[in-house]
Order: C-alpha cells, then sequence, then structure tokens
C-alpha cells in the first residue's frame, strides 16, 4: 500500500464542478457495477433478443450508453486490476511471461497479485475523504499481503477468487468468503452454490451489502461502492425466486436477478435523494464465455469470439452512465472508453488528478459523459505480454491473431464456437506486424471482411495506425510480471479468522513452479 | 383480380371496437412500412453498435416491439405476396417446383405473378372504403395481368422489379417506374442510381409520395399506405445529403435515410392530428443479405446466416408496431408474429374478416398488440416447396438444412459468411424429417448448439412439434406454382404508357424455359 499523498502530493481541484456539476460541498459518491464474463449483447439496449433487462435499460434511458467500450484484458484478474490502477496490465504487473501473449488469471495457486507499488484508486479517493467498500469479487491476489483493505478499500464482503468449486479441502480448499479483514465461511459450504439446480442467494447478500452501504454512508462522508458480482460467471447461479424465470436459461435467470438489483441500487439512490450526487457505471470485466455458453455462457451480440480473445467479442463490454441532473437522458456517446477510464474518471469526480509518476492508460471521461465531447485516443488490445491488435476511430488493426491452440481446440475448447473467419480466428499466433489485418468496425462490426492490403483505405489507415502503435511501444516498460509463479501451498488453506472459526486446513508442502497459461 | 364482396359477402364488423380502441365513425388508417433487405440488427433498439436510428428507435419507444417477428420466406417476392395475401407463399403461388427447396422470385423475365385468384389486403380493405397506395417495389409480378392497380391499389409510384442495372436496353431494358397506370420513366435513366458513389433521391422521392398521400387522405376517407422503399437492397442507395453521415458506410447512409423519413412520416401523422387514428407497423421483407456486406448488406444481430436461408438470420425480421392511445408506449411483446398477420391484423382494423373459403396462415395480432395476450402459433420456415424448419415456443426444428450448394458456394456465394455450424449451415440438402435439428432460441438465438437427440428435452419437446408439422401438411394444399417459367420476352420492354413517351423497346422472340433458380 503506498502512502499516496507522501509520495504525490496530491491536490483537490475539483475539476468536477467545472463540468456541469453543481458547486456541492463535497464530490459525488461513486458506484462502478461491475459484472463478471456478461457479454455487450446480454442487455435488452444492445440487442438481446428476450429484452429481459429492464432496469439497466432504464438506466440507459436514464443516463448514457457506451456502445464502443472496452476491457484492457479479455480476462477477469487482469482487467480488474486494470481498472482500478488506471494502467495496462502489462504496466502493472497482471500478466506472465512464461510463454507469448497468454491470458493469466489469478487463481488459488498464484503466488503474485496486485503490487504494492501500484496506486489503487481506492487508495487515491481516501484521500479526498471517500469510504470505499468492495462487495464481491477481488480477484487482485488472495495472500494477505494482497488484501482489498491492504490497497484502499474500507469495508469488503465477498470473495477474493473464483467461486469455483465444490473441492474436498484436501487437494483444494473452497474458496473463504470475507467480510472485511477476516474470512466469515466457504464456498460450498457456508455460502451454498448448488451445481446442480443453479441456485444460490450470493446475488440477494450482494445486494444487501450495497444497500446496507449506501444508507450508511448517504449523508456522510462521499463513498465509492465497488459492486463486483460474479452470478454471470460459471457457474452461474440464481435465488430461488430469479430461478426458470428467464427465456434464456439459467444464464437469464443470473442476468435478470443482477438487473432486478441494479434497479433497486438506483432506487435507493433516488429515494434516499443521492441521486444527483452519485455517479453510477455498468459495465463488465471482459466478454461473455462464449466456452460455457448456452447454458452457462452469455451472449456478445454480432461481435466476434468471446471471453480469451482480443476479437471486439473478447474485449467489447456493455456500458452505460447514470448520473441524474448531470448526464443528459437517453444519450449515447461513440467515445471509445475503456474500463482503465473509470480510474481517472473517478479520481476526477473527487477532484483528484491521477498519478504524475507513471504512465496511465485511463483518459478522464468527464467531457464525454458531461459534454458530449469525443476525445481522440485509441485502444489497444492484449493478451498477456503482446499487444495484438489496436483500435483508432473505426478502424481495428490486428498485429496478432489466434483464439488458442490446435491441442486445446481439439479437445472441444472453442472460444469462437460456430465462428470461423479465414486467417483471422487462427489456432496458432499468426505474426501481421508487418501487414496489420485491418477491419472497419462500423462497417463490420464482426471483423468478417479484412479490408484489402492493396487498397488506398488499407494503405492511409496503416500511416495514421503505425505511429500511434510506435509511440506505445516506445513508452511501454512492461512491469515484472506477477503472474508467472504457482504453488500450492499458498492455496486459501488458512485465511485469516480461518482460527476462529476451528477452519484452517492444513496446506502442502511448497513446491512454487511456472504457471500454466494454455490461453 | 377477384370480385371479392361477391364471392365472400364479406361484412363490417368492426372487430377493433371491441379492442380498445374507441367506436370511431371509420376504421383507422394503416401504414405498412416495409423495408428491403434489412436486418434485424439493423436498429438502434435491436442492437445495432452504431445506434444510427433515432427515429425507429423512438418509434419502439412510443410503441410495441416485436423481437421475435418473422418473414414467410427469406426472399422479397415470396414474402411479400404472403404478406398481402395472408398466405403462404406454397399456398398462393409465390414458389418454384423446378428444384427441391429452392428460392424463386420475380425478376423481369419471369412469365408468372400474384395469380387473380388471390385475394390481396387492398382489394378486401376497399370493401371498408379504404383508399390504397403503394410507394415503391411491387415485385408480384410485373406483366398487366399483375399490375397493382388490377390488385386493389388505387395509386402507385414505383417500380415492379429490383433496382438493378443498369442495362443496356438491348440485352436488358432498364426498370420502369410507374406512376399508377403508366411508366414514368427507367431507373438509370430517368430516375438515376450512381453505382460508383450510391447516390440517388428515391427515398427521398418515396417519402414526398408518401406525404402527399396521407395529406390528401387525412380527413377523406380511411387509408391505407404500403410503403416498400429498397434504399437498403443491393445496389444501396442514399441521396446526397445522406452520402457519407453513417458510421456504417454506404449500407448505413441507407438505413439512417430511411430512419429519417419514418420520422417525418410519424411526425406528419402526428402534426394531422391522425396519430391515434393511424396503426403504423415496420418490418422488412427478409433477413439482411449478408451476401452484399459489409458495403451492401446489413446486419442480423445474433442471429445465424441471411437472406435466402431459413436460419433465423434469413427470416428473423425487425418489427415495431406505432398507434399512439392504443398501444401502451414501450412496450416488447414476446409474441410469435410473421409478415402475414399485417394481412389478418390490417383486416380486423377494418372490421373485416379474412376469406373463408382458403386457409390463411396470417392471424390476428391485436390482441397481442392492444391488449398484451400471447397467442400460442407456430412459425413455419419454407423455401420454395420444402417446409425446412419449424418453431413452437422457444424450439426451433429444423426438417432439412442447407444454405447453398458447393458449386455456388465454390464460387464465392456465401449466406453465412464466417459462420459455420457443422452438421447444419450444409452446403447439400439434408433431410433431418425423421430426426429434426432441435434448438431453443432463447438459450441460443445463433442456433449454436443442436439439443442432444438423446435428451429428454429432445423427445418431450418433438412429441409436441410432430403433431404440429402433421397437422400442417395434412392441411397444405400448394398452389400451382408461378415462378416456374422465364421467357426474356416478356421483360419490361414496352411497359403501359412508353409510346407517349416514345420509350418502347422492341422485344425479342418468346422462348419460354424453366426459370432456373440455384438457391
Amino acid at each position: 500500500m503506498a502512502t499516496v499523498a507522501m509520495v504525490l502530493g496530491l491536490s483537490l481541484f475539483l475539476g468536477w464542478a467545472s463540468l456541469g456539476a453543481e458547486a456541492e460541498p463535497r464530490p459525488p459518491n461513486i458506484v462502478l457495477l461491475l459484472m463478471d464474463d456478461m457479454g455487450w449483447g446480454d442487455l435488452g439496449v444492445f440487442g438481446e433478443p428476450s429484452k429481459e433487462t429492464p432496469h439497466l435499460d432504464q438506466m440507459a434511458a436514464e443516463g448514457m450508453l457506451f456502445p464502443n467500450f472496452y476491457t484492457a484484458n479479455p480476462l477477469c484478474s487482469p482487467s480488474r486490476a486494470a481498472l482500478l490502477t488506471g494502467r495496462l496490465p502489462i504496466r502493472n504487473g497482471f500478466y506472465t511471461t512464461n510463454a507469448h501473449a497468454r491470458n493469466a488469471y489469478t487463481p488459488q495457486e498464484i503466488v503474485g497479485g496486485i503490487p504494492d507499488s501500484e496506486f489503487l484508486l481506492p487508495e487515491l479517493l481516501k484521500k479526498a475523504g471517500y469510504v470505499n467498500k468492495i462487495v464481491g469479487k477481488w480477484h487482485l491476489g488472495h495472500r494477505p499481503q494482497f488484501h482489498p483493505l491492504k490497497h484502499g478499500f474500507d469495508e469488503w464482503f465477498g470473495a477474493p477468487n473464483c467461486h469455483f468449486g465444490p473441492y474436498d479441502n484436501k487437494a483444494r480448499p473452497n474458496i473463504p468468503v470475507y467480510r472485511n479483514w477476516e474470512m466469515v465461511g466457504r464456498f460450498f459450504e457456508d455460502f451454498p452454490i448448488n451445481l446442480k439446480t443453479g441456485e444460490a442467494n450470493l446475488t440477494q447478500i450482494y445486494l444487501q451489502e450495497a444497500v446496507d452501504f449506501i444508507k450508511q454512508q448517504a449523508h456522510q462522508q462521499p463513498f465509492f461502492l465497488y459492486w463486483a458480482v460474479d452470478a454471470t460467471h460459471a457457474p452461474v447461479y440464481a435465488s430461488k425466486s430469479f430461478l426458470g424465470t428467464s427465456q434464456r436459461g439459467r444464464y437469464g435467470d443470473a442476468v435478470r436477478e443482477i438487473d432486478d438489483c441494479v434497479g433497486k441500487i438506483l432506487k435507493l439512490l433516488q429515494d434516499l435523494g443521492i441521486q444527483e450526487n452519485t455517479f453510477v457505471f455498468f459495465t463488465s470485466d471482459n466478454g461473455a464465455a462464449l466456452i460455457s455458453a448456452p447454458i452457462q455462457g452469455g451472449s456478445n451480440g454480432p461481435f466476434l469470439c468471446g471471453k480469451q480473445t482480443t476479437f471486439e467479442g473478447g474485449m467489447r463490454e456493455p456500458a452505460i452512465a447514470w448520473w441524474p441532473g448531470h448526464i443528459p437522458a437517453g444519450r449515447v456517446s461513440h467515445q471509445l472508453g475503456n474500463v482503465m477510464d473509470l480510474f481517472t474518471t473517478s479520481l476526477s469526480l473527487a477532484g483528484l488528478k491521477p498519478p504524475s509518476d507513471r504512465e496511465i492508460d485511463g483518459i478522464d471521461l468527464l467531457p464525454a459523459i458531461v459534454r458530449g465531447e469525443l476525445i481522440d485516443r485509441p485502444i489497444f488490445y492484449y493478451r498477456g505480454n503482446e499487444m495484438m491488435a489496436v483500435r483508432v476511430g473505426q478502424y481495428k488493426a490486428h498485429y496478432w491473431t489466434w483464439s488458442n491452440s490446435w491441442e486445446q481446440f481439439s479437445q472441444g475448447i472453442d472460444f469462437c464456437p460456430g465462428q470461423n473467419i479465414s486467417g483471422v480466428t487462427t489456432h496458432s499466433q499468426e505474426e501481421h506486424t508487418k501487414l496489420p489485418l485491418l477491419f472497419h468496425l462500423g462497417r463490420d462490426p464482426g471483423e468478417k471482411y479484412p479490408i484489402s492490403f492493396s487498397s488506398l483505405e488499407y494503405q492511409n489507415v496503416l500511416l495514421k495506425i503505425f505511429p500511434i502503435v510506435e509511440e506505445h511501444k516506445k513508452t511501454m516498460i512492461p512491469a515484472e510480471p506477477q503472474l508467472n509463479v504457482c504453488n500450492l501451498a499458498v492455496m486459501n488453506w488458512a485465511p485469516p479468522g480461518c482460527e476462529k472459526l476451528g477452519r484452517c486446513l492444513a496446506s502442502p508442502e511448497s513446491k512454487p513452479e511456472k504457471c500454466f497459461w494454455p490461453h
């Protein structure tokens, strides 16, 4: 945990006041609603045919929709690390160099986590007086030094890893659920998830945690709520009253429950009369996991492939900003956005400047959100240690392509089910750095029609893109990779608090090894 | 042209009055806005990422959206014949038996057209006092006996065939444009379409025709306006002021112009104060022509394949009903609908019953539209003379599959670009009548995951579907096919009125032959 004020001399400059917000005595509250593996195409307002997200659609009708919003990585952990640091995973260490262009994350055998040297959004917000809570999935490392309360959060209810399981607590322990510093139980034991029926009441618990926190803070200090629910990540789950209610099956049940919760959270803000002083942003950590579809995976709408890939389906995210009185209702912004922008934008809302001693990839979206401006900026699509693609305006250039290996594909692991674009959805890592594959995403959102190398359009666009990539690569200093080493001994055998519950488990002998990242 | 009242003894029963409409002295006007090759995914409200259809989205916000609306055939002519007769093409003759399961339409060498024995919607509406106008593409046969004014329309401005060309007027004549009984010029000559730039002002002319007719009829007899524009059919076009305005390229320019026109038409109805007495329905004739994408083709959103196929992308259509004061604003109906329902629904609005001497496939949607009811009915997916698939509830069973032949496919004709579902998007005609391929369209709108033959779900669903199909086949009496014979001599050499313009062309010798329908 860096001592921010000492290092940076952060000052309140209340930039938000000049952006249409009234000069209020305190900066606005910030609520980030971060979904897990929810796809762009899962919302009615983004064209899901069953149209089962009335509250999110209403949120869009009252707020601003971002159809061109991206994650920084097509996998959970790096995406979340990027969101909370405003930096690409290759800068904040949330990547691997064990092999080329591999997605890595934080299973419970991971040794690494978010480095102390990184400034996390809640750490910085504290300097502006914010009280910060994370509800749900952390995923930035589960060992003690990575605990969210050591990185700026004041409260936590949730789990450090994915809710996979059930494990036998011998070969692998079940994932612990924490309240603040200590575990209060484990998934599949104290917090049941019925893998057969899909029933779990976790989303309702996460809702209650959000409600309690908002009520507690409503008329106190400004607050930052990071609501990172995970019902749409396989194994998907829903409460009893939502199970079987969707036309889309179990995945849809999970979406419906979350949609209902979002409606309740927004209504609570209105009932408390703090809606005009609370900035709410809804998005997801990566594209829908088509590998789990159709029962346990969502939809990326018209976009190519899904989670794990740097095609649009892997990284284009549903996104809605809501801030009554500040955002004109029902607007659509074609601003190219990124989860990393939520870092910089949140700081801006708090009247803070981002750290100046390091590269920050996120930009302040407030001019786009409040004044409808369009800010020219590229989007970089990374997979592990490789910049796979870049988007500049409507054009996307692929410097590297692959979906997954022939070996994995032949085992039935398919990130692009039913989709095959010759030379694009390749099963070997194909380098195109000299002659990138170019698509116009306006005409061709599905990345189906590469623009001819010999066309004038290709040549003109590449002349514009090349220097942007060159500049990006020149200033890129990769951090030490944090996701290289795994060790069964570091799993959640004995989380803090286990001794009070008599639930500590014996860990095996420490045996660090290189993590295997097949994708 | 059948003499309807004589044959049927049609009586006004004013069924609409009992369905929430006030008992007004005259039935409501009817405006059908029928698009050409526009896809489900081309509207912002259905998830088109560029969100460039503000007026259609507003129409949905003020009306009712139908995400489960279908055409009766994945090709223009049979779809339009079905809409205007309320009957499947196999019943009204708009199909071919030259080969199995082939799409046929009305190019200018077609000998056939809409049979006199068919009752068309405008013919029937006349009996309730309606004045009927068609603006745009007719496509039910271009020879004199098939003229729209011989089938119930009172006015026509538009063309009998697609705006292909330009032809040389020697091997093939350019397509004539008619005002009422006579041609007033030809495409590419008097009505220019610039194939290089995409510029044509036809949509503006079609708008003006609609505006003039609505103004003329607003306070006269009830009217039926069939606005069948074709700017989104290749070669796509837009007026100068819309060219280059879309993020989606030329196809998007065409959509933007049409969207703007729809906004103007709805506003005109409001300005005239007749919006509560005018039922407006927007839909399209078949799925987006992916063969023409991305420059000249649209989007079918998350659905499989496109025009010409009986996959969802070929037959699921964008659909919006608008009738202020009668339809509650912003509703979504999951009613399974079909363009053929517009026939029966329009009759119901006019207080008429459909003909009772023949099978009518269209149902009256007013209970769904006005009262929000859900009517249980199957959807049959035909290609030529074959029932390829059926939808019952959320389930779709494919009895036959094919996209197009290997021969055509190897020539680069691809109705499913970038998509390949093993055993589904086949390039040979595959029969599955004994063991249909089954999909759940709620969980799997993209038809990517066939339900296991051995599952209980499969068995239960097929037990329900089989008798529905059996009943359908039992009552199916195919009409004499009208789209079997072609003859270069019947092309638009000398349309009525050509002599006044000095524009008659000499026709070649009559040589009837079997039309070749490769798809």
